[in-house]
């Protein structure tokens, strides 16, 4: 067999999910660095862990494994267009946010199409583009490293389908102010979907930020996804959504697999939904040691993008390689940013009070070397 | 926005999942019919539940919810390396078999290709290949309604890139003999993949079957799908996985999303395959059922295909609707075959043995009208 000759044209731009060392799980990170405590700051996890409300709903739906789940999973559809101020038919789950990101890529892309996506972004939006042989176009970011629209205007063509926007963005946790960005959407045309992952919505409260939730109603090509893996920290149990009017909504759930959405990741969401002071908690935490982080860069002289997520973005001003290995010696893992060519850069997640003290102390002894 | 401009031009081909009453949650079930028992006998779920040290290991994996799971699956993996005579590079995960389905044709199949799918057969494969712009060439079954491999053969033309098998086969319950597929894939050409989904591997036991694993070290082209959802009775958690050559697996993760597979089902996964005594218990339950159902057929005199799943094919003499009806009306769902032109035939999942005993009296109440 020539599997080269079978593979899809496309083969060559796709790239399995490679291992690198801030993508271990914490007991292989553990083993790789031959270390008893690794702390993990690279995968934007929420350190709270989930309402105890949704381990105990989990728990019972343990009771009824051997059935397959709701396809559309009715219950958390319901919930989520009660909270949001849509219906249940403007809703659709998915085997968490990256499986949404898949489905509008299948719902739209064909090979001659093009996908609009900011240089500095999200990963797997060049990912689902490539996946359906349709070309990614980055569109540059501003000076300030914020996502630039009026570059995204200028690069619309005839093939543009889809436009990909994070907000507040990953890896760089800046928002494009509401305003703006309704005034972009309205000059985007008709034809072409936008497409706004708010995976961080619920960590974003300032520069301007609001959900664009509050603009499906009125655009027809606004999608916008969010995800239990953040907030509600259910990143174990795979589960996002997607919210646009509800003709989008049922062609995305043409290409949808039936039982994509397990059982226990409904029941953990659900509950979540329910469970305001658990949100108001987690925000707590993060907003504690974001002003630790902030702090300590200021006092390090550090400059660092102002973010409205869990996680940091800060330039060390030294080799990023450099400084992430010597953080990962002492068993701090972070995220490097050289393959956005942020080669002093570091991406840091927002972990525990306790833990982001002791960061902050390992993070200053390393940067004086 | 004209959405119908803006979908692929594969969509008049593609359908979401509809919820026709077989396709209801019980509780949705009973809410249609206006009862207030209902026994679901159309998606050939496990009755027994899963093995209780597969809950004890998912109750655990609640503990950890924060975390993204591992990618690969690396203990899940290893453990399915183990217990098939193969290594952990020949084994994939996904979120359920339908995914692993999807992931070969993301792999594989380009808008000009051609996939082999017999005629009376689980329909993701027709799905997934419809999903790539491909095109799905049905191969017509024997005239005893198993697989026809000579057929296939027939139908093989420059243009086929996947022959899709399911065997046992789903609606049928019939097998291809071990010997006469092995011979079948000598016959194939190499660069045409076959992949043989044996979601219901571990309840046959005779006719000749045998798992087309002991083929993956001689065939680079061929797959082997299964799946934790029936004999493990983990429906609702979601994962299966495939089997094939170390250069197929690689080739079909690169089209695998990141974290495909929820941490809760790797838990139950791993401790299900620990549990040889639960797979008795469901091979026992499901050997009562079958022996119950074909001895009450044979009493009626009617005619049934030869199972070696967890369900049997019955050709009722009547219009299958219309005893799906009256079996609905008091409280039993089972599944129609009409999308198959089998307009007479149902097909009865297995249940608990007392389930089995009333549903044989409300079977031959029913067809006695």
């Amino acid at each position: 067999m020539k599997l080269d000759q079978m593979v899809r044209s496309v083969y060559p731009n796709l790239t399995p999910y490679t291992c690198s060392l801030a993508d271990l799980p914490v007991e292989e990170m553990k083993q790789a660095l031959g270390l008893e405590q690794v702390y993990k700051l690279s995968f934007n996890e929420n350190p709270l862990g989930p309402s105890s409300k949704a381990r105990n709903a989990m728990q019972q739906a343990l009771s009824q494994l051997n059935l397959y789940p709701s396809s559309s999973g009715e219950a958390v559809q319901g919930k989520i267009a009660e909270k949001e101020g849509v219906l249940p038919q403007n809703v659709i789950l998915s085997n968490g946010a990256d499986e949404m990101i898949i489905l509008v890529a299948q719902t739209f892309l064909e090979p001659e199409d093009e996908a609009i996506i900011p240089e500095i972004c999200f990963v797997q939006y060049m990912a689902s583009t490539y996946l359906m042989g349709a070309t990614p176009v980055f569109s540059p970011m501003k000076a300030d490293l914020s996502i630039d629209l009026k570059a995204i205007l200028q690069k619309i063509t005839e093939k543009t389908k889809v436009i990909f926007l994070c907000n507040p963005n990953n890896p760089t946790g800046t928002v494009i102010p509401a305003d703006e960005l309704q005034a972009f959407i309205k000059q985007v045309p008709e034809n072409v979907l936008v497409v706004i992952d708010e995976a961080y919505h619920e960590f974003a409260d300032g520069d301007g930020y609001r959900s664009s939730v509050e603009l499906v109603s009125d655009f027809a090509n606004v999608f916008v996804i969010r995800t239990f893996s953040k907030i509600y920290s259910l990143a174990a149990a795979r589960i996002g959504y997607g919210m646009g009017q509800a003709a989008l909504v049922d062609a995305i759930n043409h290409v949808r697999p039936p039982f994509n959405v397990n059982s226990i990741a409904q029941a953990g969401a659900l509950a979540s939904l329910d469970d305001a002071e658990h949100v108001a908690e987690s925000r707590r935490i993060n907003q504690f040691g974001k002003q630790l982080l902030c702090k300590t860069f200021d006092e390090l002289g550090l400059s660092y993008l102002s973010s409205q997520a869990n996680f940091v973005c800060v330039d060390t001003g030294k080799d990023g390689q450099e400084v992430f290995d010597r953080l990962a010696e002492r068993g701090w893992i972070v995220r490097k940013l050289t393959g956005y060519g942020l080669n002093s850069s570091l991406r840091i997640s927002i972990g525990q009070p306790e833990e982001m003290k002791a960061f902050v102390e390992v993070f200053k002894e390393v940067l004086s070397k």
